[in-house]
């Protein structure tokens, strides 16, 4: 914009002077003027740029607490029979494995992605950084919601079970598992409100380079 | 830009005629120079919002069979006992009647959504149209994956079960179910990829607006 602005005021000044009557002191104003707008317009763009950073370190510590919750959770019950020692784990189930990992993938994203959100404070007109951050998060959501409700459907069956497929609620036996495992899934839910709050922080601001 | 640029044009001409000394026909080129500009540009972001409707159609088509095939899934074995009769329907697990709700919001949301598309055709330069499909795309997104992947997690249970928890799995008796609700399934992610690409399209058209 900034660019684009100052090319065209260069152009009519050539004019001007090829003409060989130059007012440069009747631009000089509009010049001072659209300079402020740019200014105040970059001022609101860094503060965009430094909420961002924010909303992305504490979804980095959300996605965090999910994936080390699920990751840390296993069970051991206090009795066992000659033969079985009742014990639940996360990689039980193939679900919550998936969690795990797709926990670790939004974690090492959002690390990858401060980088690009401190160029945003740094250079506020930048346009380039905000459409990869506003892409990328996208993929993130999908990822991340993809894992949090996969996950909560299985903690929904183990703490209600299912009497048409026959399937029995396990939270009876193992009750602090599934406490552990819904914190993890509320965390992951957390880190998705986050996210999409932060495309819509980015889209705004990316509407002010006009 | 349109807007903002041709106040600027009026500023500086009033400034020049303030002075008396106007030289109209030298800011005459320019002006016509930046509107060709501005024509190019209108030009493919008409493009991207045609391209956007037409995704946007594809993606209503896939929601809509993702609700459908789930929501008239049932199947009844052709075998029954004195007191039972087997039967298996889409809404005896809670997880796959939210999968119809969602989609169901989703078709309805892509719906509402296509005269705001329009606008974006006829006026290629308009920014809030774009900005409001930017954020409730990402806002459906998030749903229409949370909706899919919770329904995977039970399609999986169902067609593997699990040995640690002591489900069994239900698809060897309710085949022809099983393989409908994965189709449905599979339709909502084909939605989540064509809303994505959508995303990245508008944020795009929004990055041409400088």
């Amino acid at each position: 914009m900034e660019k684009s602005e100052s090319t065209k005021i260069d152009v009519v000044e050539t004019n001007k002077e090829r003409k060989g009557k130059a007012p440069l002191l009747g631009t000089a104003p509009v010049v001072a003027a659209a300079g402020a707008v740019e200014h105040a317009k970059g001022g609101a763009n860094r503060g965009i740029a430094i909420f961002d950073l924010i909303l992305r370190i504490a979804a980095f510590a959300s996605a965090l607490g999910a994936a080390v919750a699920m990751g840390t959770t296993e069970e051991t019950l206090p009795f066992f029979t000659q033969f079985f020692q009742f014990e639940a784990s996360y990689d039980d189930l193939p679900t919550f494995t998936f969690f795990v990992a797709a926990m670790a993938i939004v974690v090492a994203y959002l690390v990858l992605s401060v980088p690009f959100s401190i160029v945003c404070i740094v250079r506020p007109h930048a346009v380039v950084p905000r459409l990869l951050l506003i892409i990328f998060d996208t993929v993130i959501i999908a990822l991340t919601t993809g894992a949090a409700g996969s996950s909560a459907a299985i903690v929904y069956l183990a703490h209600n079970g299912n009497q048409d497929a026959n399937w029995l609620a396990i939270c009876q036996q193992f009750g602090d598992f599934c406490q552990r495992v819904s914190g993890a899934v509320v965390a992951a839910f957390v880190t998705v409100v986050i996210l999409i709050f932060l495309v819509v922080l980015s889209a705004s601001a990316l509407r002010r380079h006009r």
